[in-house]
């Protein structure tokens, strides 16, 4: 995706969009109604993403729970955002505990004109290294999608390596590996993703999730910014990942910080799922818990927090 | 179950079998074959264990794969058990990581004659003690079957406390708590059941897990030990069992230290399933590799290691 050369670049070289691996790519929920997904809720927020102009959109990623959908309602949600998507790349995520459920669900994605697959090793059992190894070759294997490999240690309890990205960016059919972001200083940023650069030999793109972390790995050179909040927020965190596109680090970083309230609020409630789903409410894209039980919303106190930071902040 | 004034007995009470919630559990694998379930090896494995006597037997457990199966071949798995059973109660394990299909399991496995529900609270997005709470009074409130709380943080990365144990105990239906096996001194294996006893005021049986530890749990006071690898070779487990039930407890300790060489072998290999697998393909009661994918085997060579442990143990 990147010449190798490229890769102690302080300033990000995107890739021609439109690409489901750069750029701000929009993870938006999956909202469910009375114990059924909400479709017209599902439509309204893709058509929200696609008016705001992001590069990609990936639903069923951890946001969007994936893994609790039923096989048909993933492929339902897989149509539905292409049909929606007004040409906007789509990346369908895939992961479920069984082998059979993830190639179902590729199938579907595929079937319904999906742009890539998005891919963690979901788990019950714990997973070796080999299985994991195993899994994505089943996966590249039998569908002709480019995958992203899906690098999340809280929700699958897998950790990766930078030996093992490197492995599995010599799997053909292997585009992108999505990494976990993590509070380092920008040199060590830079370090961190240089470092993954070289060991898959440019051979992968590179995308960061976590938001409070996205516009420092873009600023270190990732690719994409895969982001959750980035689904049901689109436009603030569009500007930051257009800043950094134009080489304007400071102004991004400027940008960045001001959420910065939104993601202390992220930490303390275990990450952007659940306040994700209470901004959506808040803002009236979905109607009361949207998330598939057994999660659920926020108490109403900490909903009414997360209203009044979602106010302050301007955002919307 | 048991009366609070016994929660200091150091020698067992067992209640009265034949029940789901008293002696050895045991815990069978659901082999694969070619990707779909193997239900020939699946019916030995049922016959070996009433042949061998167990109290009661519990497919679809963590050993068992529960998570990984449709629900479909759940529902087969509990209608073949119950059909083999030969009237001892049969448990079934009906957790998956969306409610919904925990309620099609719970369904499911009354339809089929189930004595009892296990239910682990799977998780991908970590659960709160709330989404717990609501998961299980979601199953006590569908189901008349009798419901037991399985606490395995290796698998679901939820920590119960023991507060939680005593919150769970007032929800009717709930019939018992499968507790983790711990590393502890008899003396803080007493303290320990006794703790929870007194919590539970008890409303509710207790159960070890982890083999290595099932014999200490018992002379400690739980009432059953839900075995994994009593599901594979029961034998062996049932004399420890029936040890402790005769209240000769040094008698039940010799025979739990004689396969020491396989409580290594799980610690060595993350727990009981691979080398469970392991063990029933040296047996001959499987065919090769019979785990479901992404899950896969042991190498040739730790195969090779488990089948010589077994042999030299002289198990079966």
């Amino acid at each position: 995706m990147t010449d190798v050369a490229t890769c102690t670049e302080t300033v990000p070289m995107p890739l021609p969009a439109p690409s489901p691996f750069a750029g701000l790519s929009a993870f938006p929920l999956t909202p469910v109604r009375d114990g059924r997904l909400d479709e017209d809720a599902f439509a309204g927020l893709i058509d929200r993403l696609v008016a705001a102009g992001v590069d990609s959109i990936a639903p069923l990623g951890s946001i969007g729970c994936g893994p609790y959908f039923s096989p048909e309602d993933r492929a339902e949600v897989a149509r539905l955002t292409v049909d929606r998507a007004d040409g906007i790349p789509v990346t369908i995520g895939i992961g479920a505990l069984s082998t059979r459920d993830v190639l179902t669900n590729a199938e579907a994605a595929a079937a319904a004109g999906a742009a890539a697959l998005l891919l963690a090793p979901v788990s019950y059992h714990p997973l070796t290294e080999t299985e994991v190894v195993e899994l994505f070759r089943a996966v590249t294997s039998a569908s002709g999608l480019p995958v992203i490999v899906y690098d999340n240690p809280t929700t699958t309890r897998f950790t990766f390596t930078t030996e093992l990205y490197a492995r599995l960016s010599e799997i053909e059919g292997i585009a992108a590996i999505k990494i976990p972001g993590l509070p380092l200083s920008p040199a060590d940023w830079q370090e961190r993703v240089a470092g993954i650069r070289q060991a898959t030999g440019g051979r992968v793109a590179i995308g960061v999730s976590v938001d409070a972390y996205g516009a420092e790995g873009l600023i270190a050179g990732c690719d994409a910014w895969f982001s959750a909040i980035g689904g049901t927020i689109p436009a603030p965190m569009l500007a930051i990942t257009r800043a950094i596109q134009a080489g304007e680090a400071e102004r991004a970083r400027e940008l960045a910080v001001h959420p910065q309230p939104l993601w202390d609020l992220f930490s303390a409630h275990g990450g952007s799922l659940r306040v994700g789903a209470a901004i959506a409410e808040h803002l009236g894209l979905v109607t009361g818990d949207c998330l598939p039980a057994p999660l659920k919303g926020l108490s109403t106190e900490d909903k009414r927090r997360v209203a009044s930071v979602i106010d302050d902040l301007g955002l919307s």
